[in-house]
């Protein structure tokens, strides 16, 4: 690992878009001149970062861009979900090199799981053609609760076979690889903000619709973990009730098994998959989908009142902490983004306290569902590149 | 103002309940023992801190303590709410050294309340016959939106002459000092982190309760002001409404004037006050609390509920920030405390997600009415002293 300076430059280097001169360096992170030449021979000789190019701005010579060489290190990025594994490698400069997916069952056990993620693992680095000592770590994303210093998966509620799995270590015996766990939705946001659609911004929140409902969160620039490292859980937001009589929990309303129960007792479906089957709930959710997009009134009507759901609660959440951006993702997204997101954003902004101070954007993911793999793997490449090191997780 | 370092070893003494050494200083901060003992001396030449007895730990020779001077200096903090602003003045340790507070009308005009304000300000330095020149700066607490960085009370819903107004340059031009302008809510949630419920707290809320309702974020250590600096809304949290039917907003079931308007309703007053006169609201208010406590059944059962909707939207709040601590104050808090404590504390706990991880503490403010007055003069404090300067208001 880079010592907390390395760590500092190579992390205005990596936020740069274009690459910063040492002057620059030496401007941005307050090291000394001297020190900011030290650093950076260093991880020239070491193949961190490479000069791209000289830049001229007003009088003076021309000053010499350093960025991040690609091929510099790498990381792995596994996503833990409970219909699918999504596996990728990403390069030094985030961009996705190599990439598995592997749809699963809930009945699977853990420990076959495991070896199998361990097996693509290597596969992909093989297949990548990659020296195998440059990959730092592997990054996991799993649902919550986690605790992310044991690295342990405690008892997430969609993932019924699993209790106490010490994920991390299991992974980093299968692999010889380093690792560490963190929250899926809070891996995706950090994804969002390294490669997404909140380069810009340092009040975000990701809004995560999968099996379960979830909220990452970046707030004055720190990715929020709270006090187990457990944060962005929104489940339980109460929201009114279908067809608005009474109330219930937002998850009620915006995960697909309670919504296919809405869609058989709204006469959709003759029957619904059993909760404990993730895989088949996903399947009749993408279903109910398509008859909503042909144009069935009743599959319509459930999923535009998720919609309606989910909006009312993030707004609560956007005006909690003066966010300034939303972004939306997750493994359902691409399903139902065309009909949820100008509800949603419209939502939003009608009720932003702050419309008349600043305005708020609402979008989609950029990255597909593969924002959470290559959110963990962010994570792995903040171990070695931040400007806030010690606001990274640091538990290998 | 100190600079950055000062900043840090003020702000670590200050955090230390009885002191800290010179050495321990030099490991705290990182700083070399002889930046630190120069900038110990220079404090002490200052009057800022001063040795406070020896300390013993291990072997090696005792160490000399160094702990603030309570009259190294001092800090204005102004509360202005709807009903009634409160000034305190707070000696280096967040001692009240001397106070006052002014029942305000809303109809009162701002340059009016502003020049009362400057008169009481002058009026609490001499009787506490402190040397001026150790005033640092008056903070001002404010209901949102405001724009801290021009210092402006933008439209406060519950302020109705408020619009717009320049409070932070007016009461400088008024008091010769200068000053800055926060929220509310996280002026109340800075006093409670350096004298209150949440010194050992990294992740707590300060929901407070007065004319209207809101929150003051502490999340990984740091204050949230989110993007315009107006985090803290919570108003507009779907909750049940009234007996059950329907939703609404968190405010109409929370705030005293909805609350009189289901009083009315539910014949426990043949009317209500107008909104626009909060002193009115507030006055009635106090009435049904005591009647509530005198038996009145409907008025028990519109309060009860009240404290069901807060605490199922704090509970929200707790699991999305995965927080420690809950901490409720305000100033209508004494009226409903006994009350609202018992039934908020077993919601808020039972729906923790993390119930099984770590505990979750919810109590009531030890700092009474002037939890917000105290919050600002902290703010102010925080300039000079603190443990991460880079994330202080600096806005004077």
């Amino acid at each position: 690992m880079a010592d907390l300076n390395e760590a500092v430059v190579l992390g205005w280097i990596r936020r740069s878009s274009v690459g910063l001169s040492r002057v620059e360096l030496t401007q941005t992170t307050g090291l000394s001149p001297q020190a900011i030449s030290n650093i950076c021979q260093r991880l020239l000789d070491e193949g961190m970062i490479m000069e791209a190019g000289k830049t001229t701005s007003g009088f003076g010579k021309p000053r010499t861009l350093l960025t991040l060489d690609p091929a510099g290190c790498y990381a792995v990025g596994v996503h833990l979900d409970p219909t699918v594994v999504i596996i990728v490698l990403l390069d030094f400069v985030g961009t996705v090199v190599a990439r598995a997916s592997l749809t699963t069952a809930a009945a699977d056990p853990p420990e076959e799981l495991v070896a199998t993620i361990g097996r693509l693992v290597d596969g992909l680095i093989e297949e990548a053609g990659i020296d195998r000592a440059r990959v730092l770590a592997i990054g996991i994303a799993s649902p919550g609760p986690i605790d992310p210093v044991s690295g342990t998966v405690l008892d997430p509620p969609l993932l019924t076979n699993w209790h106490n799995v010490p994920l991390r270590d299991r992974l980093k015996a299968a692999t010889g690889l380093p690792a560490l766990l963190d929250k899926d939705v809070i891996a995706a946001a950090v994804a969002e903000r390294w490669a997404g659609e909140a380069l810009q911004s340092r009040n975000f929140a990701f809004i995560y619709l999968g099996a379960g409902i979830g909220a990452g969160l970046v707030v004055d620039d720190v990715v929020v973990r709270g006090n187990s490292a457990n944060a962005g859980d929104i489940g339980e937001f109460e929201v009114a009730g279908p067809d608005g009589v009474g109330t219930t929990f937002l998850g009620e309303m915006a995960n697909p098994e309670p919504i296919l129960s809405q869609a058989v007792r709204a006469g959709v479906f003759p029957s619904a998959p059993h909760k404990d089957d993730p895989l088949a709930v996903d399947e009749h959710f993408t279903e109910l989908c398509r008859r909503a997009d042909a144009g069935d009134a009743p599959a319509s009507a459930i999923l535009d009142q998720a919609a309606v759901r989910i909006g009312r609660a993030v707004s609560s959440i956007a005006n909690l902490l003066d966010l300034d951006t939303v972004v939306f993702g997750g493994t359902t997204w691409s399903r139902v983004a065309d009909r949820y997101l100008p509800t949603m954003a419209g939502i939003i902004r009608a009720g932003s306290i702050t419309r008349d101070v600043h305005p708020i954007r609402v979008v989609g993911t950029g990255l597909g569902e593969d924002v959470g793999a290559i959110g963990a793997a962010c994570l792995v490449l903040d171990t070695l590149a931040s400007t806030q090191p010690g606001k990274t997780l640091q538990t290998f």
